[in-house]
């Protein structure tokens, strides 16, 4: 690519947040799906529990992203809701705080390399993919405890 | 932004190759985790084994990117592998394929709208996100799989 040339257009940070809280409505709906009693309890295998992965995507979403735009990063800390009521309450107060961070993202900040909570040293597009990659993998895993459950989970396709 | 001003660059196309093939590594050790004679029999509450879900991982990765590059799109077949083998040995194919096709992809295409395999209609950057999530939340699955088999799955921060 010549130095005159703009870069390839693959993704732009307002279609990245939507590709991610489009994810985020889907994991919502994965929340919603488990029993009030089993969010907390249930789990295949001595894994963590779905409420147990929803907190560690609440901990980490809006810190990151605040983490990114200024690169001051805190300890990384769980949500520690403990009740699906809680989880969701806030699950939708992330997701009002992350359209409100996200545009606030210095354009450079995407390619440079930062150290995020002390430990995870990557580029600031390759942080904020694992955050949603994060979520997708515990999701799936969700996804087998509904199963598990008898109980048919969100269609994985449909993101509205 | 105006029109004089380059695009925020999140991610290029080669980094995004990058990152998807950082995930097909780890999605290779999943598959090599799985014992030989489990792969294509073992499955938690009647859901899709891990092999059949690799076989269609494997039927999208190769031709999406084809579709993504000409615009031509078959119908999407999984792949038929029935062993271990077989699934690495396609899985290998694919990884170089990947490495040849993907820097072929025209830049207007991430951003242009296409409907692939005569089902999907979304931009370019989300069809070929779309193959990359759907590649990590079934992982996830397997990953659920391999524990109640009694494995350690791989760490999924090592992408190596």
């Amino acid at each position: 690519m010549s130095t005159t040339e703009a870069p390839t257009l693959v993704i732009s940070p307002s279609q990245f947040l939507a590709h991610w809280q489009a994810h985020r409505r889907l994991t919502r709906r994965a929340i919603v799906a488990f029993p009030d009693d089993q969010l907390f309890t249930f789990s295949v295998s001595g894994m963590r529990t779905f409420g147990a992965l929803a907190n560690e995507m609440l901990g980490m979403a809006v810190s990151t992203v605040n983490g990114v735009i200024t690169n001051k990063w805190d300890s990384y800390v769980p949500s520690a809701a403990t009740t699906k009521d809680e989880v969701l309450t806030q699950w939708d107060e992330s997701t009002r705080q992350l359209d409100i961070l996200f545009p606030q993202i210095p354009a450079a900040r995407f390619q440079e390399t930062m150290t995020a909570f002390g430990q995870w040293t990557m580029p600031g597009y390759d942080l904020l993919l694992y955050i949603v990659d994060n979520e997708i993998h515990h999701r799936g895993q969700g996804y087998v405890y509904l199963r598990a459950l008898g109980i048919e989970p969100p269609p994985f396709y449909d993101r509205s």
